[in-house]
């Protein structure tokens, strides 16, 4: 047996920030640039919001591994059939890139966002993290991007942020939102009106702006309030900043 | 009058992530390397660890501004002397600022992590916006360079994740920890021993991680229970996980 077959690929855990491809950090890049295989997440039937902000930095022979989810649209967490479909597509697609790190290939799993941060990515992190070497790069959350496109500082000084998954029940959400200074509301989706409401009856929808695809061509920005079609993206997020201290 | 001499300059406001150079963002390193500018914030005799991190990207005719503050102490924030001093200078930083952008200048006001999440930018973005053009770049925060440092995936599923200032009252912290599936809490200094006892009483001790300097080579990780000898840098922050869902 040669040494090279001996060696076993590393891992790496690679986050692609908000949308806007020159919002990798330059760590991203080179890893980018530099492995022979790249796998992401992506729906059933569609191109996938990770390829349009990496591609501008994979090499010509980099392979592509898509990891395709089951389900196209929402279905409740709740709901077995749809947990154990999951774990099914989870251990299938550790497999695939458990494959390739066994052949000595590096691999970059990408995901929008933050690796550790709410991303898909911890699902496999958790199953190969026994066998593998794995390196996580950090990347620019979607919320930050959020922030910054709408031009809306969210905490500074004493104020608590909370991040609020818009799956929460409407009870917890008032709760959440009248008790912390800042406030981000993710995973919107079939959740906008609940969430909505819960922010009204908290008292903070007159300061809660709806974001949906910040730092992408596709950017909207309007208050809350406004946001009255009731159809929202799930990766859409609402922001109520905080007051900071006076400084 | 020229054309030029009408030209009013932009700020940027440019994240530098959580401390490896190769953290910044594509945008910010270009930023960097284009403008003739470059302010940043820095204790009173210390270089300045934001200096550190953009030292690699800045062209050899760029131009330096440090804003130095005027504490180089912790001193409480109640205290009304201590917050004069700090709106002075603000205040002052600003208009130095302000002196570049009417000149004609860009200026890229570099801070640590992401501009909009704790940042003393802020303060300035808030003095300075409605006289001049300004563009945030988002950064990946410290706090995701710290939990991506420490291998440990923060929230994911239904967590709540609340971003603690370490300044809170006791009861606070003992409420907010209880409350929240995933912890980060920031502004450690002086008060690790008051969090400490916070996050025990609150029984999440066990699973509390202490990081200092994390992505930069004076890296520290340890649990926050070994953690006895009382001194951590303002910077340092603790991480308690969440849990995330069955999947």
């Amino acid at each position: 047996m040669s040494a090279v077959a001996n060696m076993i690929g590393c891992l790496y855990g690679v986050g692609l920030g908000p949308g806007d491809p020159d919002l990798v950090t330059v760590k991203a890049a080179k890893i980018l640039k530099s492995v022979p295989v790249i796998a992401f997440f992506a729906k059933k039937g569609a191109s996938g919001r990770a390829r349009a902000i990496f591609g501008p930095w994979v090499s010509g022979n980099c392979r592509q591994l898509p990891l395709i989810y089951p389900l196209t649209t929402e279905v409740h967490l709740c709901d077995p059939a749809y947990a154990a479909q999951l774990r099914a597509f989870y251990r299938d697609a550790a497999g695939a890139i458990a494959a390739h790190l066994s052949a000595g290939e590096d691999v970059a799993l990408v995901c929008e966002g933050d690796p550790f941060f709410y991303g898909s990515f911890i699902h496999l992190f958790l199953r190969l993290k026994d066998r593998f070497k794995i390196e996580i790069i950090p990347g620019v959350t979607g919320m930050s991007g959020c922030w910054s496109a709408a031009k809306t500082p969210i905490a500074w000084g004493d104020d608590v942020l909370s991040v609020l998954p818009g799956t929460l029940s409407h009870a917890d959400l008032v709760r959440h939102v009248g008790e912390s200074g800042a406030v981000v509301i993710i995973k919107i989706g079939a959740n906008l009106a609940k969430i909505r409401a819960a922010v009204g009856e908290a008292g903070r929808l007159s300061a809660a702006l709806y974001v949906e695809h910040g730092t992408s061509d596709a950017q909207i920005i309007m208050p809350l309030c406004d946001k009255l079609d009731g159809r929202a993206p799930y990766f859409s997020s609402i922001l109520i900043p905080g007051q900071g201290r006076d400084a």
